[in-house]
Order: structure tokens, then sequence, then C-alpha cells
């Protein structure tokens, strides 16, 4: 019996797991103490009432004999791929409901993807980055080169025509750094790929941020992505569904490599390896696409960029550099002075009693950067700005 | 771009795709027949009240501020952990709550768990058998030995000390057989794992129908199997969760391989690829464990098991042999005459307008039997069997 060697050369701990060991330890030293999350992802509103009410009937659905449903398609129900397809005509993007699939988020997808492609390729990642995208890919032995952001390139890597890559993942809104690609930059990631042969794993998670028109939501907006490109998208921010846990992956049909339909292999993983995400569940994301469920949602979205506001306006008070938290929830800046992020950390948190994640843990070119996150309540957004500027200036 | 060739090694379609293709075609070209499907594994009783109650009640809490629930653990909520642990002590078996990680069901976690394993490794999968475990095993390329069942050891084969295996799938109350190992044939598969260094893959999907106290509904009423065995549950058949999604896998503190502990291993895994189950269906889940939630529970299962006594009462009657349907929802049956099972399935399609599951499906050794399972309504078996009467006599 041989285990898979490859977890041998994981980091011991996932970020998040160390910060909380961290922040838990500082609370039992320091009781009484109110210390402030501004660390992990994790949204703080509650769902949209249109979802709850969806999510309610579905349930009594379920407990009489003449609505009960049992297993759903592998694919996700038509009501809801429907529905997806209508969220993307909105964006100006055309799709087929065959073309998307339901998925329990977007972190699920974004690793089981890797199953449909050999070990035998080389992935490209930029850096710093999302850490399940490097974890996934040395869990299955996978070659990694990595594209570097920095405060050259605004966190925002392009292509560099002398590497090689056939797998590239792309976030954008990016996830540490709220950096946004634009139109002609995604568009030389489309070049490259499919002068490559190669395919984008693009992470769209936080789409629902994006509030300047001139930006895209959607690498589909941008021509030829759909002979290159998947899409990975969540309802975790854009509808608090972090804990209720749904979202979708779109492979459109045209894309195809090695002469085979990705989209058909992706249903033969799936329908192999997955059962669907809950009826209730799906029922409950349904109504996040109608008119009002958007409405719904766009004013939890406001509340968080108001939030994500006053974190950009006490860091340009303070003279701090930074990315994003204009078309994200995530503000990305440059520890004061070039301190180590985990230094930066650990001051913040036994001087400042707040909490936020060390750029190290992204990746090396994070070192020396600090991601703040915007989903707490305005409250504590406010007080942490407050004890941020003490502390700072 | 290479994509992952393994895929190339699978049947085209699967089995119950199949199946519902071939009976959609028959029943658009013979409107107005009344088509009984005893072929797939699908429940038809709705949730157990208390279940639908404690969803619609947490559906509620994520709707307010004061009660909101964002990510909850990768490894399943401490509440439905402790649930299962009960559940356990109930059968004489004692765990941890470290031991046990919630999943969306038997399915993925079977096909999932093979990602801590290096491909390179031997397993052995009983024949007929789920087509899951093979397909999963042919994606990521490892070499597969068969452990045939047939009508000589009533579809429950036993261990073969010149063959070596690393890895063991064991089904019991089997699928598709409906075959139940006894203790003893248990012990002799655990100790064949440990001579072997091997771990057995256990799904117990199927142990809430096992009413004869003599028969192991886990596999951890075997001494020594917390040293060598992984066990999947699922709350798809025992609650009706086909469509809800639940299930639990079971990872003893005690189970090393290569100097790891699997149950780190698999943390680390879910941890990167896995958010959770939705807090929703937790809650469900948890309801399902109290006492009324498995006094309702054991309700549904009568009836099932009294529908699977009118299809071996038939079989009886017809002098047809067969295995399971006592302590299993399916029935498995010799088809007539030697007949190759496709040929039986479109016979009985087109002659008797019930569908049953042809066991070529599930592997070679299947060919020449049939499956049937228990899960439709009273009406529609007891239906059923009046026209199997007429047709088979």
């Amino acid at each position: 019996m041989k285990i898979n060697e490859n977890y041998s050369g994981l980091k011991d701990s996932y970020l998040f797991a160390r910060i909380s060991s961290e922040v838990r330890e500082y609370s039992e030293r320091n009781p009484g103490r109110h210390v402030i999350r501004l660390g992990i992802g994790d949204v703080t509103l509650p769902l949209p009432r249109i979802a709850v009410q969806a999510m309610i009937k579905a349930a009594a659905e379920l407990g009489e004999a003449e609505t009960f449903r049992g297993y759903g398609e592998y694919e996700g129900e038509p009501f809801l791929r429907e529905a997806v397809c209508g969220y993307y005509a909105g964006e100006g993007v055309t799709l087929v409901v065959e073309d998307v699939f339901i998925s329990d988020g977007a972190k699920s997808d974004t690793g089981n993807i890797l199953d449909i492609f050999s070990a035998d390729n080389t992935v490209l990642i930029p850096d710093p980055v999302y850490p399940v995208y490097v974890d996934t890919n040395i869990m299955a032995g996978r070659k990694i080169v990595f594209a570097g952001g920095n405060e050259g390139n605004g966190f925002l890597p392009l292509p560099d025509e002398n590497v090689h890559a056939d797998i590239i993942y792309l976030c954008s809104p990016n996830n540490p750094t709220g950096a946004v690609y634009n139109k002609e930059q995604l568009k030389a990631w489309v070049d490259y790929a499919r002068a490559n042969d190669a395919v984008i794993l693009f992470d769209a998670a936080y789409e629902i941020f994006v509030r300047d028109r001139g930006l895209p939501g959607s690498i589909f907006q941008i021509p030829g992505a759909k002979e290159c490109a998947i899409e990975f998208c969540s309802l975790s921010k854009t509808a608090g569904f972090t804990g209720t846990r749904c979202g979708y992956t779109v492979i459109p049909q045209e894309l195809e490599r090695g002469g085979r339909s990705l989209n058909k292999l992706w249903l033969r993983r799936q329908s192999t390896k997955f059962n669907g995400v809950p009826y209730i569940v799906q029922r409950g994301a349904e109504a996040v696409f109608t008119e009002e469920g958007l409405r719904q949602v766009r004013e939890n979205i406001d509340y968080y960029l108001q939030n994500a506001k006053l974190i950009t306006d006490t860091l340009e008070e303070l003279g701090i550099w930074f990315t994003g938290g204009r078309n994200s929830p995530y503000v990305w800046l440059k520890c004061p002075g070039g301190e180590p992020s985990w230094d930066f950390f650990n001051r913040l948190l036994t001087q400042a009693n707040v909490v936020g994640t060390p750029g190290e843990g992204f990746g090396e070119n994070g070192e020396g950067f600090f991601r703040l996150t915007a989903f707490g309540s305005r409250e504590n957004v406010s007080e942490a700005m407050c004890r941020m500027k003490e502390f700072l200036r």
C-alpha cells in the first residue's frame, strides 16, 4: 500500500487554520479584548430573504409525497442552469444550458476539474494566489510555474511568451489582491492560451463586485475565450452562500483539447464522482437570480463595497500603497516599512487587535503585503480603521 | 495540453443513463403505457417530518443576522459528527468525533478518497459491483483485480490469499446483489487486509436495512477493522436524502499506512478540495439521528422491506434463484433460461413494461442476472409483480 506521496510536498497547515490558531491563542492569553477579524473571506450579512423563502418552500416540498424529489441531475437542475444562462445574458454573454454545471462551490470545482487533465501538464499560477490552486496541483504531482504579481504590474501579471503552460489559473477580481484585469489584459491571456493550446481556469467568484462597467466580470466577454477557458463562479460571496454551498462551472461546448470535448469529459467525471447539489439549495440559488433576488443581493454587495471604501480611504490617508477595494471585497496593502507580513500580522493582532491575512500565505510574492477583507460589519470595520490609524500613524 | 487519457478506458455511457434513454425511447414510441421503474435505486417516500422541520428552522436562521452562519467546518459541524458517533454507539461501535467526516454522499467520498492513495496501488473490486468503484479507479489509472461473485458463493466473494491487493472495496448489504456478509466472512477480509497492508473501503450505504441482528451493519463491529478500514455511509437510502445529499465517512485515528495517519491525509484533502455540506442539510441530518428521527426512518425502511418481500415471494413462487431482499432493498435474480441480461431487460420493458437493471452493467459476473429494487410505491411493486408472474409463468 502506497499513500499519495505528493501530500508530503504540501505545507503543513492550511493558511487560515494557522491564523485561527494564532488568534485563538492570543484571545485565550488576553481575555476581554475585542479582536476584529478582517482576515478570512467569510460573509457576515444574512441570506437574501427571497433565497430563504425559496429554501423553506423547497424543504416543505420534500416532506410531501406529491412534491418529493430524489436524485437530481448530475449537472444541476434545469431551472437553475437556465437561471445562470439568464444571468450571463444580462452580462452580454450567450450560453446554452449544456454549458453550465451546478457545483457545491468554486473551491471544489477549481480543484476537481484537474481530474480531466493529465498529471503531465505544466500549470501556470499567478503568485500571490488563493492557496487551493497550488495545493491541488501539488497533490496531483503537476509541474507548476508561477507568474509573478508585484507592485510594478499592480499584481496583474501578463503572459510571458517564453514560458509554456498547459493549464492557467486566473482569478479576477483577484483573491487575495483585489486587482481586476481589464479587457485588453484578459485578451492577452486568451491569445496566449490559444497559441499554447492551453486551457484557462478562470475563477470569477468575485465578479458581482465589479461595478466599473468597462471591466470584464466574465472571461467569456473576451472574443475567443469559449475556445480556451472554463469559468468557475459561486454564490458564496454573491449571495452569502458560504455555508449554504452553491456555485457553477461553465464549460462551453466549443472547448476541445486532444480532440475531446472538455464539457463531455467533465460530465463523465461529475456523473461518476458527484451526485449534484441539494434540491433545497438549488431552489435558493434560483431565487437569487430573479430580478428581486439580484436587487437584494446588490444591496448586500453595496454594503461590503462601502466597507471596502472605509478601508481604502484609511490607507490613502495613511499613504499606504494598495490594490483592490474598488471592484472587489479585498484590499491588498503593502506592509509599512517593508515589514515581513507575519510580523505585521502579529503586531496588528497584539497591538490593534485587528486580524488580517499575511501576504506570505498566498505565495512568495505576497511577502511584504497584507490582505484585509470588507466582509465585516460596518461597526467593526470602522472601529478597525480607527485602531489602524492610531497604530500606523 | 494533455487530457487525462485514462478516460478513454471508460465505457461510453454510465449504466443508468443508458437505461433512462432506452426507457425514454420506448415510452415515446408507446405513449400511454404505464412503465413501472424498479431499476434505479432512488427512494420514493418523502423525507421524515422531523428532518423537514429541522431544515425549515435552519433556513430561517440563515435569514437573520443573529443566527446567520457562513463557512462551516470542513469535516462537518460538531453537532452532526457527535450525532453520528451516538448512532454508532447504538450499534456497539465506539468512535470519537475526529473519526467522522460529514460528506455530500457516499458516492462522492468512495471516489474522492482515492486522492490520498498513490496511483501505483492494486485495487481489488468484487464483480458484480456498483460501477463507480471501477470507473473512479480507471480514471486514476490504477490496476484493478476482481473478486468474482457468483451463484456458488452467493455473490459474497472471499479473499484469495494468492492475490495481492492494496485497496479493497466491499459493499454490504451489497449493491447490486443485496447479499450481506456475516461476521466470519468480514473477519476473513479484515485478516486479509492486515496481512497485505491493505485498506478496505467499506461502503455501508445500506446498513439501515440489516434487520438480522447477527449480521454486521458496520465493519467496525469486526475486531481489528479500525486498523485497516474506512467506512462510508449515507443518508440517501437511510432517510431519503438522495436529492438532499448528506453522508459520512469514518476514518479511525488508529488507521495508518506508510507511517501516515489516513485521517490526517483525508482532512488535508477535504480542507483543500471541499468546503463542507450545507448547514441546512446538516441540521436535517442531525434530526434523523434523534430517537424520534430514527423511529420515523425505520417506518420508511419497513415499507421498503415489505416491498422487497413482495418481490422475493414472487420469485420464490416462480422458482427463480435470487439473493438479497431480506436485509437489503435490492433483489438480484437469475435471468430465466440463461437469458443475457440486456435481452431480459428489453423483454421485461417491452412485454411487461417493468424496468430493472441488467446485471451486465455491474460487471462481467453480472451477466445473466438482473437487479430489482424495493424503492417503488407499494401499488407499483404489486402491479409489477402481477405482470412478472404473468410474463414469466
